[in-house]
């Protein structure tokens, strides 16, 4: 491990090529989905067409590497995380496609391209995210599982973090806090489940995969949450700070649709800190994993200092 | 037995108290249903009394209690079919509140009652359906199972016949179809994943839940499937000849979204003569599970003389 002081590494970049990692990783993902997805030619192509569309749209791929890195910290196989990968890649796709509907955050662009509903129509666009959600269910159960997970902890786990109490709990507190005050409680309690949520189940379905042990499976659960937490504070943060252009999709949206974030609440500077300290715990909580953990350090910095 | 000969049986009601066994049934999985789905006062309560609203709307709980016959036909014990009944009706209401939306049917009435996004709005419709669809796979993998069948066959069952190749492909493809020329042949497409997909899913996760042969499985399979398209058969007719009130929904949207029907391609004598037909084919196809199928014979005969 290249640093042992905590406070050392936790804003610092650690010593590891990330990006050929990320574009080794990203490659065998859109592979992976590719043959799992039915082909575009499926009848009624259009709803094929459109859940490729979204799906490889150039997105960063950021669930299904963590997962990766995930099955890897716990010494588990790149081969037996993929199925989880893209199952978690095809739940935060849907979930995208929904939120960018007029009746939610009626969103024109995403990832530099127009949002499915502004190709495809509304219509569709509904059914290619039902179609994804059901997909990540099917991707899962034909996964290959090992000793100590069955495919009904992989399903509940999947099913829970995407769930009424969790991912869709958060975009409803999210759609109800528009206009409102909101207090960071509040915040927190939105961005837990918007982000943290996936990114959590991310990292323990990747632990899973590698038939981890409680502690490992405990130090993922924490490493993902604290890493979404900041994510989510980042996001909000290059929402204010970045153009629409950099962002590859609408920048100031919040602002405009007097959404609360970190920034509106505690200030842009306030924000980076928090940001800064929710990556600290989340690498404190790597511990456990003893050296093997350096990807996921890596993935945490990075998206530390992302900038778009 | 009551009734041995295929072709007396076919029209004729089965001497079996069917009344009463739709309403024990339906109780069971009510309360089921209730159990299963978190409460609605959980945070946030919006999206559980959205997801509540639409599952306890008065449904005729058709899905499961087919699901709960076949289960029994098969020597199975209800208590192992209800968690797979609940799931196929979650199912089959998240595709209810997703169709009924301005981007598809447009739809103010389901069941005598407004739609979910006329009383919660479009944006929480559309989540109280997707959370429904993950709800229907959290129950399936929390249901028990036995010795033939493991929870990966399950969710794949049912995630097959929810996704963008049937249930999906139907919405898609009857949307597309509005406004143009449809034949029988992609009218029975239409029938076959809009309908069918789903009432043959409950057929067989009703016998998987009972540990049934493979002769079993393709004995309700059949059924399912015939059946399926009887009653589609039977609710185009309906849209026709009954009035909205009758309906609790709205009557003579087919017409109106010039969509093809049965009715609209074959006349309504013929429609009828067609539904008769493939209700005598769903009772042969029940030959195999022997003295055992009367719920479902009766469940058949009950589709096809409804009137609502």
């Amino acid at each position: 491990m290249p640093n042992s002081s905590l406070d050392a590494t936790a804003t610092k970049t650690v010593a590891f090529d990330l990006p050929s990692y990320l574009n080794r990783h990203t490659k065998s993902v859109n592979s992976a989905l590719d043959h799992f997805l039915p082909k575009a030619t499926a009848k009624p192509q259009t709803i094929h067409k459109a859940m490729r569309y979204s799906l490889f749209a150039g997105g960063k791929r950021m669930r299904p590497v963590l997962c990766i890195a995930a099955a890897e910290a716990c010494g588990g196989d790149v081969n037996d995380a993929l199925p989880l990968a893209c199952a978690v890649e095809c739940i935060h796709t849907y979930s995208l496609i929904h939120d960018d509907l007029p009746a939610m955050d009626d969103d024109d662009y995403r990832r530099g391209r127009l949002t499915s509903h502004k190709v495809f129509g509304e219509g569709i666009a509904i059914l290619a995210g039902d179609a994804l959600l059901t997909q990540a269910f099917e991707i899962v159960a034909r996964s290959k599982v090992r000793k100590r997970y069955a495919h009904q902890d992989l399903i509940i786990e999947l099913a829970q973090a995407s769930g009424s109490l969790q991912l869709i709990a958060g975009q409803v507190a999210d759609l109800e806090g528009e206009g409102r005050k909101t207090s960071t409680n509040q915040l927190r309690y939105i961005h837990e489940r918007k982000t943290s949520a996936l990114l959590c189940c991310s990292a323990r379905l990747g632990g899973m995969s590698a038939d981890c042990s409680l502690s490992q499976l405990k130090a993922l659960t924490d490493f993902g949450y604290h890493v979404g937490l900041a994510f989510q504070v980042i996001d909000d943060i290059l929402d204010v700070t970045q153009t629409s252009e950099q962002l590859g999709k609408t920048a100031g949206k919040d602002t405009a649709a007097q959404k609360a974030t970190y920034p509106s609440i505690v200030g842009l500077e306030k924000s980076k800190r928090i940001a800064e300290n929710l990556t600290k715990r989340a690498f404190a909580a790597l511990k456990p994993l003893r050296g093997k953990a350096t990807a996921l350090k890596s993935l945490a910095d990075f998206l530390l200092k992302r900038d778009r």
